[in-house]
């Protein structure tokens, strides 16, 4: 079995023991992970990148992660499929040649 | 190779083909992340949860693992580790017993 | 009239020509908040606070006072009253004493 | 003194006796409002809109709105003006004709 289906499973079986999939609608899934994101933002914040704690960023991040495998579980989307589609259409935005050394948004390009 | 692994190699080719590891300091990814979060949740804004436009769902949520994957890369964080950890503190806080079928917050239950 | 009262009133009158109060439930305009201060993250990301475009950090910010207004409208809050309360709040919160030059959160003093 | 005026007198008096304005950089306000605006979604997290605690929405609505004058004040822009600006810009983006009793983003209409 793959790791992400593994980690998947994991949290599937933490949400059914607790009855959850009832509030797990794709919506307030998409809530959860804005919420926990900003949480990781936290760890940042009024600090210089080097100065924020691995800890807590290690925590919030997981937090993020489990939300985004639970919403991708709720529409049957293959992780490593999409992440790996999302980096050739970005490809295509950011060829190479333009976009090297430039932290320009492609529509600056 | 595990799925993650894989994910994590093909962004950082990505990545080092347009020289951005410049700009990729921890704090500017979880500003990425928080960024392509709330891209994900304009897919369901003024809308039913069933309303939302999966290819949307699909793409920004693609984007939201791909900057959480290069932040842990940047912390040489374990994902699977991270997440099964955090999986287990959260059954400490979410005992089944007390919170069965109850979305509130462990600080209220 | 006050100035917050003058730019809510303008802020109904837009909704209303296009009859969209409809879809301004409270969950989706504080939604809408958050899709808009990310738009306003954006214009920070991967630079020095220095180099953010003035322009769309206005433009990103009118947005989320906006949403603010309407939230806040839509409960019958007060914004004046409401943010002098916080401020009392976050005063016993943070005795001057112990955060004057500190950047730490009020559970870590 | 208008009730804006008033409000970021208050937020830059609460500051200063903190000695907070070294901390203030825009880049960080606008992750701080972010945060506060996350906060704020979480009162409507795994909620029917009507559920949502109006107090909790109201304090974090507070913070978001604190941190938004704030940065307002960060770049010297007059909130009033930018908003209703920014509401004549949208009335364009949106005309009445095309929008109304639609949901819909402008770049679909």
């Amino acid at each position: 079995m793959s790791d992400i289906k593994e980690i998947t499973q994991a949290l599937l079986k933490f949400r059914d023991e607790r009855d959850w999939a009832q509030f797990h609608n794709a919506k307030d899934l998409a809530l959860a992970l804005n919420i926990e994101a900003a949480e990781l933002l936290e760890a940042f914040l009024w600090k210089a990148s080097e100065q924020a704690d691995i800890d807590k960023v290690s925590e919030e991040l997981a937090d993020v992660i489990a939300f985004a495998l639970l919403l991708a579980e709720k529409y049957d989307l293959d992780v490593k499929q999409i992440v790996l589609q999302k980096i050739e259409q970005n490809a295509q935005k950011y060829p190479v040649e333009k976009s090297r050394g430039s932290a320009k948004k492609y529509t600056e390009l």
